[in-house]
């Protein structure tokens, strides 16, 4: 039996503009998850360290047991007593995926745990059964670019790993809760701004399964949510501008925001990196930048010990 | 002076389920447009022969001056007698891009005769102007499978000629307009409905540029419009689901209907082909079906005559 396992999960950017709640992408930017199985009469602790390990040790509890409890309702199993230490090192809140990356890694840490293999489509589900779209989930499980699709009874995704492009993220101190940025979005589009995006994500999916560039400026433009946020995000305006101007392929809101994440060729990215952090500077807004690789990998299992009980 | 231009165009199915008004595919069905400079005091005249040419002759004449009227406008510049001939080898008003056809076939004659070349960029931007919509008519334009996107300011095209193929297609005896067909769809759709399209309309893009088509059932689901057309459509249903029972990879309305396609592997085509037809005789409807390669080929020159003026 195994006692006790560690996994790695990426952070992700999702949405890339036109590709709402459809297309993520993993960051080179990791959180570790090591749960272990206790003697049943011990009792199940939880413990944050790394990025917001403050915050998490007050209020991660709530969220460690929410996917405990969805796990055992969908396995009908009945998890023992576990120490479940996370070392966080994606920011929280910030459009980067920490709790898409947290419930694949709780998901994976429990499957390995309980069922010794992984099944990879079942954890896809019930990642997105909690968290609500499949855009993150996706990225943190399988690496590379996803684009997934998710109805009631059916999920399916397809990947690929782009090459040639270092993603530049500035990462804003404020917070900004999904929730309130999804509350922002109105229920009904018009048929022009759907069938606007429609083409643009669909011409973004074919720049990156193809590698050809070409059009990527063209095909990172959204019309459902990102107009719609802007005014939640500090500095989104200016910084996509000095993005562009600094000869990025083009810039998005990550996620829900608050970061602002562009695409670069990796020889322009540290120009783009220079000129988004300066914008954020100029509006005295407190910010850090990053020029992140894409994960080709989702989950790594690090370590699992056999120990016989 | 080039005094008479003879240009072959392919029709082209559009939507391809989720990707309304943005995906368009040429077919290997062609029609083909003749257009001669007569001497300045001779009158114009328009010519249809083939498919549809007792309606065309009647009504056609309309159409024709409407795209000659565009050009002038857009080009400033006034043509000359024109003698015009139409071979119409594309059904009419059944889905399957004969107006596309009409209009990139006529402006790429006027662009030959009156500049001597071929800007296609030009001619698209002046095509969507007329048609309303960039799908079939950018197909029919460059050929093979076309994924454009435009607005106001600026329209794109990506292109590429999917291998392993066919396009099988039902078309009914009756007719649809496309305005009618139009008519019946809402200006507004839920968020939901719009990112379904946004994920499998991506989906669809990468199986095309990819050419692994594992996900290509999944991804010709759409929510967007053929729900709403279905009811004006005979057998849409039925054949759709013969279809699929004889092996398609999934099956659409081309275009805004009447006519239902469905891609097949090359081997299953005959089967597809067979079970569609089957189901359209069932019902005691009306109906022809084809199993037709992609056009690799948009726009064909087919003659051009140097006449010393």
């Amino acid at each position: 039996m195994i006692n006790r396992v560690t996994v790695s999960v990426p952070a992700s950017t999702a949405n890339l503009g036109p590709g709402f709640d459809a297309f993520g992408l993993a960051l080179d930017m990791r959180s570790t998850y090591t749960v272990e199985i206790l003697p049943a009469e011990e009792k199940w602790s939880v413990h944050f360290e790394g990025m917001g390990a403050d915050v998490l040790n007050e209020k991660g509890f709530k969220f460690v047991s929410e996917v405990m409890d969805y796990f055992e309702r969908a396995e009908s199993v009945h998890l023992p007593p576990l120490s479940i230490n996370v070392h966080t090192g994606i920011p929280l809140t910030r459009g980067l995926g920490s709790s898409a990356s947290a419930i694949v890694g709780l998901l994976s840490c429990f499957e390995v745990l309980m069922n010794t293999q992984f099944d990879t489509g079942k954890i896809l589900k019930y990642a997105i059964a909690i968290e609500g779209h499949p855009d993150n989930v996706t990225a943190s499980l399988v690496g590379g670019f996803t684009i997934a699709s998710s109805d009631k009874s059916e999920v399916a995704y397809m990947k690929v790993v782009p090459q040639n492009l270092k993603v530049v993220v500035t990462v804003p101190s404020s917070f900004l809760s999904t929730k309130k940025a999804r509350a922002c979005l109105p229920d009904m589009y018009a048929r022009k701004d759907a069938v606007f995006n429609i083409g643009r994500a669909s011409m973004l999916s074919a720049c990156i399964f193809s590698g050809n560039y070409d059009l990527l400026s063209f095909a990172l433009h959204d019309r459902l949510h990102e107009h719609y946020r802007e005014k939640l995000v500090t500095g989104f305006r200016e910084v996509s501008h000095a993005a562009d101007r600094a000869g990025a392929y083009g810039s998005f809101l990550s996620g829900a925001g608050p970061s602002i994440a562009a695409l670069a060729e990796p020889a322009k990215a540290e120009k783009v990196a220079k000129a988004m952090q300066k914008a954020m500077i100029e509006l005295d807004a407190g910010a850090e930048t990053f020029i992140l690789d894409i994960s080709a990998q989702g989950v790594i299992l690090q370590t699992s010990e056999d120990v016989k009980a």
